[in-house]
Formats: structure tokens, sequence, C-alpha cells
């Protein structure tokens, strides 16, 4: 027994497959997103451009989520000091739940420490406590969710990406009488592209399943009011459980679940994940409530960030460079190879101060990994101009094919 | 298939057993530490005094610590914006890593969500990566760390509580050539007992076991520097894996293991649980760097603590109240039934403005349920004098029966 050998070995293999991840180490300069500064391989901060932050609106460096963030730190204090049962459950934990529950139509919601764990936590919960529960999975659905299904130890059907033919043959095969939930997401992160729910959700009435949508890459970024493709598609009444994430477009940190009070009151009184953690630090549930509330009225940032999506998406494709369709904010390029994108990143960080990380195996599937862009509404057109110029003398020097635009 | 029958059902459940969980609304008030107002009940806030908060130290609300908050939350804003991977390592996570490994003389730390976090996802992930790997999991370890050994899906041995006796047996009946890992935590934070580590890792060398040891109830609290109970005891360069929180004496949110760096660079490239997942808020991290550098140096916090938890078991004690024989800071009081430790709870809260949960199962077995007080530095005697005498109200008015001092 060579407990060393088998570390090595496991490492080693990230190696050889040229998918050992580096973590680049920054510090973003407040109000001056996407700029930041790079600690890596010099003596010192360094200035770059973040190109590849899930802060999809900036809101994690508004003055209004500062502000609150501040006010709660000097009311309250850092902490919560407990599990939600145990001390730990303040009054902004429970007015940002009446904030998101009103955000998506539900009566009720709870919050969790991250997206991951609101997935993790409520799918397996729920399929342990209804008897015989089958899951209807979509092949792409992220990690937590694999998790959730998988810790449940539930039967588990993955129906092909956005196939609805496929979901149905599954469904129509299956025993009527046993519980069934179908799970998916609505923004598929690492494409862009977009579940067809109001078609899941009539085969879910038809064959009397649960409907699980998890919105952590569209909550705060579509539907008029930041409610996610569900709110903007009028469907939202339709899914039984909607799942989003406080990391990404409200720019903080947590997830949460919206549902009825009673599912809700289930997941809160089951779920491992939820009773044993220490609660969501009040200082974030502060800034979040922030950034909620200013979303559910304000349009300017969703509308400048779809703007220069759709910029940087048309300027790729001028450019010949291999940009992936897709429908969303989301702007991936394919490179299709571990180790080339890893270089391109590697040289767009160090000569040209731009930091986008290369998107690699298990985040997507082997042989389809990529660079992936998230423009804000701080990245103006010079510095998307820039970026498409660097580009395109990285692809000529390393000398890899240009395509033809889509 | 009536769905809402299942959910009424699972509720229905909890109300009979007497253990459904009514969250109680409240803000701390930052600087008055144990002071804090609470919101059920009636209209606007009430003033209560906490006595169940994990903020064992109440660094939560310690000047250094907010003003890191403060700084950060000015310097770089209220989230990461990503994962460790893709845009969300700041220099705050590397520093505070490499703070956390010198604080338990490892060479390696990493940063999890929250503690739960850290467990499940460290614990499933080394026992994957370790073919054939048996787990030996002491039969109180925390919900988090069964999490982490059943998602494994790995063979596991439950040993008598602390019995080194049961444990050797485990070890010898089982192959000795596989992979062995033994699980437990320093300080159980129900009872308040510490688990003997330095025989642990006696019968870790004897069977060529790698050892896990949960200090999240000692970090901060026991050592010099604060380096838990391996720390105080000397044996944490003989512990594989220690594991902490940032949610309790920290004083902040979120978890952490401290290993030798290969350890730690595998689970790092290999957890679900770390890899898919926003990560820790800079601004929880600069709070979190304060207080551990604080509490480094700083005896104060620790020694009043200690002070005070035995002030209130003897308090307890002397009053004839059924408070357990506990070693650590942790002052239980024995109730044995879900019901009446609800109704103790609930009339401190009402009629003395006292905040104390019920600890009810799955936290403690069933028949076990318990008041648990945690008096920190700035509950003073006269504080505990005042919760003792409210306590004996209570037992004689309930007619509950008065125990002998131990």
């Amino acid at each position: 027994m060579n407990y060393d050998q088998i570390f090595d070995k496991a490492i080693t293999r990230l190696h050889e497959e040229g998918r050992y991840r580096v973590f680049v180490d920054i510090l973003r300069n407040k109000g001056k997103f996407p700029n930041a500064r790079c600690f890596a391989g010099h003596n010192g901060p360094r200035p770059i451009t973040v190109w590849c932050s899930n802060d999809y609106l900036s809101m994690g460096q508004h003055p209004k989520v500062i502000a609150a963030m501040e006010t709660a730190l000097h009311d309250v204090g850092a902490g919560s000091g407990g599990t939600r049962n145990i001390g730990g459950n303040t009054h902004l934990h429970v007015e940002l739940e009446n904030e998101l529950a009103d955000l998506h139509g539900k009566d009720g919601a709870l919050l969790f420490t991250s997206g991951y764990v609101s997935n993790e936590a409520s799918l397996s919960t729920l399929a342990k406590i209804l008897p015989g529960c089958i899951i209807y999975s979509d092949e792409l659905n992220h990690a937590s969710m694999i998790a959730g299904i998988r810790n449940s130890g539930c039967e588990k059907h993955v129906f092909k990406h956005n196939d609805m033919e496929h979901l149905e043959q599954l469904l129509a095969a299956s025993d009527p009488n046993v519980p069934k939930l179908i799970a998916f997401e609505s923004v598929y992160s690492m494409d862009g592209d977009i579940a067809p729910i109001a078609e899941i959700c009539d085969l879910a009435d038809k064959y009397n399943a649960l409907t699980y949508c998890d919105e952590v890459h569209a909550v705060g970024m579509y539907g008029p009011r930041g409610g996610g493709i569900t709110e903007r598609d009028g469907t939202a009444s339709r899914v039984t459980i909607i799942e989003g994430t406080l990391g990404k477009a409200f720019g903080v940190m947590g997830g949460y679940i919206t549902a009825d009070r009673k599912i809700i009151d289930v997941i809160r009184s089951y779920a491992p994940g939820f009773i044993f953690t220490t609660s969501l630090s009040p200082v974030l549930v502060a800034g979040v409530l922030a950034a909620v509330k200013h979303l559910k009225s304000s349009n300017e940032e969703r509308d400048s960030q779809q703007r220069h999506a759709a910029y940087l998406k048309k300027s790729f494709a001028d450019a010949g460079l291999p940009v992936m369709h897709s429908v969303t904010h989301i702007v991936p390029l394919m490179i299709g190879d571990p180790v080339k994108a890893k270089r391109i990143s590697d040289i767009l960080l160090a000569e040209y101060g731009v930091y986008v990380q290369p998107i690699n195996y298990p985040t997507v599937p082997r042989g389809t990994e990529r660079l992936r862009f998230t423009p804000g509404p701080s990245h103006d057109e010079a510095m998307m101009d820039q970026l498409t110029k660097a580009l395109l003398e990285i692809w000529n020097r390393e000398e890899l094919a240009l395509i033809k635009a889509a």
C-alpha cells in the first residue's frame, strides 16, 4: 500500500492529458471591472482585463450592493454564527427568501450556501422523499445536479440534450404510477443554448411529472424583472422548482430554490446539505437583497450586456474565429484540444493582459475544449475589437485554421 | 400519484414527533454580542440574549475582522465572480490557504464554501481516488462526513464512539493490502467530548491507514495558536488531513482542509464539490484572514471563553440541572424529549429573552434531545447567573426533576 504512488498517478494523468488546472491569481479592482490585478509569474500585481467572469452584470461592483453589505457588516457583523435552525436565521435571510419567491412568482424560497449545494441537496432530498422516484436528466446537466441525482440513489434516465422525443420515449416507457421528476437547465452555460421549457412542461403534465429547472445562468439576466428564462417566456408557474444562484448575475455568493411553500418546507426539513451547515453570512445576504431589488426594476445592465455579447459574437464570426452558435450572453470559441486551449489562454494572459480561462474536461466533454468569453456591461467596443485582434494574431502565429463566419 | 399527499405526510411526521423546526428570526447587534434582536411573534424587534451561537469567540464582531472585510469590499467588490479555476481565484484565497496550512503545520490547504462541503467533497473524493478504500468512521461523526463517506460508495465500517478496541478489531479484520482511512472529529460538539487522537494515529501507523480529523469545533479554540486539539496535544503532524471551518471560532463562513501538498492537489483537481462552485467571496476571505492571524497570537478570547464555560457548567451542576459531562467549551443540558426541549426553549425566549435552540433528531440521537449552551467571552457571570435562575424557575414550574450535581 503506497499512498503516495496512487496520488502521484492521479496527478500525472491530468498533466498527460493537458488538463492539469493552474489557478490564475488575481484581484479585481472594485468600480473598475473588468480591470483586475494578476499576481502570477511576476513580481507584484500586473493589470489585466477579465473576460471569463460569471459576475455577468458587474453587480458585485454595484454601489448599491457594496453599500448594503457595508451597512450589514456594521449592523450585525461578519457571519451568522450558526445553522439556519441554531442561531443562524437572520431577518435578512427571511427577507431575501421572500424577495426571491416573489421574483419567480412562487410562495416559498430557500437559501443555500451555494448553487452547487442547492442542486445537490434539493434533488437528492426530493428523490428520497418520493418513494420509487425516477429522475429524467438532460445529458448536459451541471455536475451539481448529477451529484444530487446520484446521491439520491434513485432510478435515473438521461435524455439527449434538449431532445423532447427522447424524453417522451423515456417517460412513456416508465410505470405511470411512480413519482417522476424532470431535471434540466434553462441556459446551458458552456454552449449558450436554451431548453424548450414549455415543451418539457407539456410532457410533465402528460406524464404527471414534477419539473426542476436550474436557472443559474439566467436569473438576473433574462425577463423584465430578472426572473430568468421562465419569466421571459411565461413558464415560471408551470415549473415545480426553480433553482438559482446568487453568485453570477447577482454578483455575490450562494444559491436558492423557489417552489410551493410545502415543497420548500420538506426540503428545509430533510436536506442534510441545508440543515447541517452555517447559513450564508448576513453581509452576503444584504448584498444580494440589494442586487435582486435593483435588477427587478433596472433593465440597463441586462440590455447593455446583451448588446455587448451580440457585438462580440459578430466580431468573432466576421474575423473567421470558430465562435460557437449561442442564443444567449455566452460567447464560446471552440478549440477542441486541451493543450491548444491552455496555450492560447497562456499567450493571451502573458502577452495581451487578457484573462480567459481554458475550459476543459470534466467541465465540457473531451474534444470540445474551448475558451468561453463573458462580456459584461463594462466591456466596451474598443476592448472587444482589441480582443478580436489579439485572437487573430495568435491564430495566425500558431497556424490555427480560421473558419468561415457562420 | 398524488405528490401533495406525500409531501404532507413527510411534514406531518415531523409535527407528530415534536421535531418540526421553527427558525427563530433574529439580527445580532454588532459590537454588542450576545445581544440581538428577535423578530418572531411580535411587532418589531425585541432584545434577546443569544446562548446558542457557534461564533464561539465573538470573532464575527471583532474590529479587526470587520475592518478587513470593509477594506476588501471597497478594494475588490462583493463576490469572486467565478469558480477557483475560472476567474474566482483571488490573491486573498491564496494568502488564506497559506495561513491555514501554517496554522496546522502542513504544506498545503484548500478552501471550500462551507465545512459541510469540505467534508463531503474531501472524503468522497479521497475514497474514490484510492482503489478499494475502506473507511472507518466514528459513530458520532457529523452528517457532512457521513454524506461524504456514503457518496464515495466505498466500504465503510462504523466504530463505537471513541472506542479504540472496536476500531482495532475492525482494522485487524480487513485486508492489509487495501487503502484505509480513519475518519473522526476532535471535539464532538453535541456532547463536548474529545477523541483519543494519539491512539487513533497509533492504530493508523500499525495498520497503514490514513487519518482524517474534523476539527471544526476546535480550530481557533484550542492550542496556543488556535490550531485545535491536534495543536494542543502535539498530534497535528501525525494526522494526514485536518479539516476545519471558518464559520465558528473564526466567525465568518466557509471550510477548509490542510494536508500534504500532494493530497491537496488531488482533491483540488478531482472533487466536484470544489471544482464546480463559485469560490468564497473575497470579503469573507479577508475577514477570516484577520481572524486567523489574530487568534494565532491572542489567547485572551480562548481563555475567557473557557473560564465562562467552566463557570456555567458549575453553576448548572450546583443548581441540580442535568448538565452533561463535557471536557470542552460546550455546555449541554440533557432533556431527553423533543417536545419538552422545544417547550423549555420557547419559554426561555418568550419570557426571559434567552435564545437557545432545542437540539433534536437528526442532529442528536432520539431520546437525547437537549439544550446546548455556548457561552462566549462576552457572556459575563451576571448573565450566567440569570440564566441558571431562569432555568430553575422553569424546571420547578414545569415540574421537571432536578438531579444531583455531578
